[in-house]
C-alpha cells in the first residue's frame, strides 16, 4: 500500500471535533446535548445577507476575480475606515474563510522548518495550518492566573532564532477571550520591527469587545505597515460561519502580491457567499448592539455560574465568546468524553472542548476546557449545572 | 523589511491571468475581446441549482460537517453509481472546489522534495499546488504530433525514483482535451501497483467525452482501490465555477482519514454552494445532452477554422473544452500580449492563454496556445479569424 506523508500523519485532530462520534452516540441514546464545544453561534444571520442570495439574478454561477471583486473589496475598505483602519482595496485579498487567509499568510512568509511564535493557549487550527505548511510553532505560555495577558516581552525575545519569521496573535483571543491593550500591541510592534518579523493578527472577533474596552488593530499602528498582516472573516461578525468568506490584509505590497499567487492557483473565493458577505456590510449598528448585549449577558452568566463551583478556576474574558476554565480533574479529555458517554442530568448532558489541543506544549492545559458561550442564558445555566453535578461524581 | 518565503517567490503566475492587465487596458481603449483564455463557460447554470439557494429557509448560515453533509455525500455516491463507479459516501470528502481536493491529496501523500510525475502539458495550477506543497513536478512529455496520447509507459518508469509518490493525470485533459482510453488507464494502474504509488485522476470533465467515446474512471479499475485518488468538481459539469464545490474520493481509508484532518483544520466547505450543488445533482439528462451537442459543434467549428490557417497545427480533442494549437510564432506569450495591445479587426481582438505555463519543462510549448471553446460558434469563428489576420502581420 502506498504511504501517507509524514505531515499527514502529524496533522493534529481538531479538539472540537474528536468527540463528535461520542456525541452522535449520546444523541442516539436519546440524550440532549448542550454544544459548548464549537464556535458556532445560535445568533441569526442578518436578514439582508440571506436575502441577497435569494434575489440575485445570476444565470451563470461564474468565478469572481481571485482576489475578490473590486466592488466588494472597496466596501470592505470602507468598513475598516469606520474602525479607524485606513487602507486601500488593493491591500485586501478576499479568501475562503479566515482559514485560507492564514494558509496564504503562512505560505507567503514561511518555508519548511521556519518558526512562528504564538502565545498559547491558541486557536487549535493554528497547529493544523502549521503542520500542513511544515512550519514549527514556538509557544510562549500565557497563564490563566494572569487572565491570559500578553507574556512579558522578554519571553518572546528569548525564543527568537534565525528561523523565526513571525509572531501570531488572536485578538480578541480564541480560546481565551483575551483582548490585547494598545500598549501590548505597541510592545509587539516594537519587537517585530527590531527583529524584522511579521506580526500576524487574527482579528475575526473585532466587534466582540466588552466592558467599554475598544479593540486596537495592528493595522492602526503607525510604522508597522511592512510587518502587519491582518486575518479577518465574516464568520463570527455576522453569524455566517458557513459562508467561508474572509480576507488577508496588509500594506506590505510584496506580501499581498505573493498571497495573490496562492489565490490565483485556487481560482476564486465562493461567489454566492461573496454576494451574501457584501450585503452583510449593510447590517445596521442595532444588530451588533443587540448581539454584544446578548454576549455580555451570556458571559456574565457563564462566569458567575462557573465561579460557584468549588475547585473551578476561570479567566474573565473581555472579548470574543470563549472562556478557558480549569477543572478539578486530571484529564479534561477523558472527562469530556465521559460527560457524553456516561453522564446526564434528566437526560441532558454537555459537550465541551478539552483545552489540551489549544496548547502545543505537551502536558499543559490538560485540566482545562474551552467553553464557547454560543447558547442562550438559560441553556448556559443548565449546562454549567450539569458540569457541576458531574464533577461531584467524576473520578479520574 | 521582513522577507517573503522561498516558495512564495517561486509560486508561478497563472498563465490564464497574467495577461489580465493588458485585457483591461484594451477594454478601456474600446476594444471588444473574445475571452478564449479561461475555462469559464457561457453555458447557463441549471435553474434547479440556482433556485435551491433562493428558496432555502436558513436562519443561521452555519458550518456544515468538515467532510460535507452526509445527505449530500450519499447523493454524490448515487451520482457515481450512474457512471459505473461503486463507492460509499464514506469514501468522499466534499472540498472547496477541485483545487482544495488537489491540495488535500498533495498534503496527504507528499512531503517536501517528494516527486509527482505528470504528463505535460498539464493544468497550469498543478505547478502552483506543487510549489505551495514543496513538491517537485517531474514531467513526462506528451506530443501534439501524437494528439497528446499517454507517453510510452517506459518513459514513466525511467522517471520513478525513491521520492516518487504519485502519477497525476487529468482525464479528459485540460489543456489538451485528450481522453484516456481504458487501456491507457490499465497501463497506469499496472505501473502504480508495481512501484507502490498513488494514481491521482482529475476527472472534473467526466461528462465532456465526445464522438461516442466513454470515459473510464480510475475508480472503475479493479485492484486499484488503495492507489486511486479521484479529484472532482461541480464547476464545469453544471457551469458552476463560482460555487467552489468539489470532492476528493478514494477507497484508501488511511488516505481519506488523513485528508479529513486537513478538512477539519479549515472547518467546512461553503454551505450555500453545497445547497446549490446538492440540487444540481437533479439536473435532467437533457441538460447534458444539449451541452455536449453544443460543445461538439463548437469544437468542430474551432478545429476546422484553425486548420484553415497556414502554419497552424492543432490536436483534435476528444473531451473537455480546450485545445492546444501550435502557431507559426516564436513566443506565444508575446503574441498574446500583442493581440491585446496592438491588434484588432474592426475593434475586436482575442485573448488566449500562452501554453508555456502548461509545461514545467523550460522552453517547451513556447509556440503553443491553449484555446478554451467556451463561447458561441459565431464568436469562435470571429475569434479564429482575428488570429488568422494577426498572424499575417505579426513579426516576432
Amino acid at each position: 500500500m502506498p504511504t501517507i506523508s509524514r505531515k499527514g500523519q502529524q496533522m493534529p485532530q481538531s479538539p472540537i471535533r474528536k468527540l463528535v462520534p461520542f456525541a452522535e452516540e449520546a444523541t442516539k441514546e436519546g440524550k440532549t446535548i448542550y454544544y459548548l464545544n464549537i464556535g458556532q453561534p445560535d445568533i441569526k444571520t442578518p436578514q439582508i445577507a440571506l436575502d441577497a442570495v435569494k434575489t440575485h439574478s445570476l444565470e451563470v454561477l461564474a468565478y469572481t476575480r481571485s482576489e475578490g471583486s473590486e466592488e466588494y473589496r472597496r466596501k470592505i475598505a470602507n468598513y475598516y475606515k469606520k474602525h479607524h483602519i485606513n487602507l486601500s482595496h488593493n491591500d485586501i485579498i478576499v479568501t475562503t474563510g479566515g482559514s485560507e487567509a492564514l494558509l496564504f499568510a503562512f505560505g507567503s512568509i514561511m518555508d519548511t522548518d521556519d518558526e512562528i511564535i504564538i502565545p498559547e493557549p491558541f486557536y487549535a487550527n493554528y497547529n493544523g495550518f502549521s503542520t500542513a505548511s511544515g512550519v514549527k510553532v514556538v509557544p510562549v505560555i500565557s497563564k490563566i492566573e494572569d487572565n491570559f495577558a500578553l507574556p512579558p516581552i522578554e519571553e518572546f525575545e528569548k525564543l527568537i532564532t534565525p528561523r523565526t519569521k513571525a509572531i501570531l496573535i488572536c485578538n480578541p483571543g480564541n480560546p481565551t477571550g483575551y483582548l490585547y491593550s494598545k500598549e501590548e500591541i505597541k510592545k509587539l510592534a516594537h519587537i517585530v520591527k527590531k527583529h524584522n518579523l511579521f506580526l500576524i493578527a487574527d482579528e475575526v472577533y473585532r466587534e466582540f469587545a466588552y466592558d467599554g474596552n475598544t479593540h486596537y488593530s495592528v493595522m492602526q499602528e503607525e510604522g508597522l505597515e511592512e510587518h502587519a498582516i491582518m486575518i479577518d472573516s465574516v464568520s463570527k461578525r455576522y453569524s455566517m460561519c458557513g459562508a467561508r468568506i474572509g480576507c488577508i490584509v496588509s500594506k506590505n505590497k510584496a506580501l499581498i502580491q505573493t498571497a495573490l499567487k496562492f489565490a490565483q492557483a485556487r481560482l476564486s473565493p465562493p461567489t454566492l457567499a461573496q454576494i451574501a458577505s457584501e450585503a452583510a456590510l449593510e447590517t445596521p449598528q442595532s444588530y451588533f448592539d443587540a448581539v454584544i448585549e446578548e454576549y455580555v449577558e451570556r458571559r456574565n452568566t457563564l462566569i458567575s455560574e462557573l465561579q460557584k463551583i468549588e475547585g473551578v478556576k476561570v479567566a474573565n474574558p473581555k472579548g470574543a465568546f470563549y472562556c478557558i476554565a480549569e477543572l478539578p480533574v486530571k484529564n479534561s479529555d477523558a472527562f469530556a468524553q465521559w460527560l457524553l458517554e456516561h453522564f446526564d442530568v434528566d437526560g441532558e448532558t454537555v459537550m465541551v472542548a478539552p483545552a489540551g489541543g489549544f496548547y502545543s506544549t505537551p502536558g499543559v492545559g490538560l485540566n482545562q476546557i474551552r467553553i464557547a458561550y454560543v447558547l442562550k442564558k438559560e441553556s448556559l445555566i443548565k449546562a454549567v449545572n450539569i458540569i457541576k453535578e458531574a464533577l461531584k461524581v467524576y473520578k479520574d
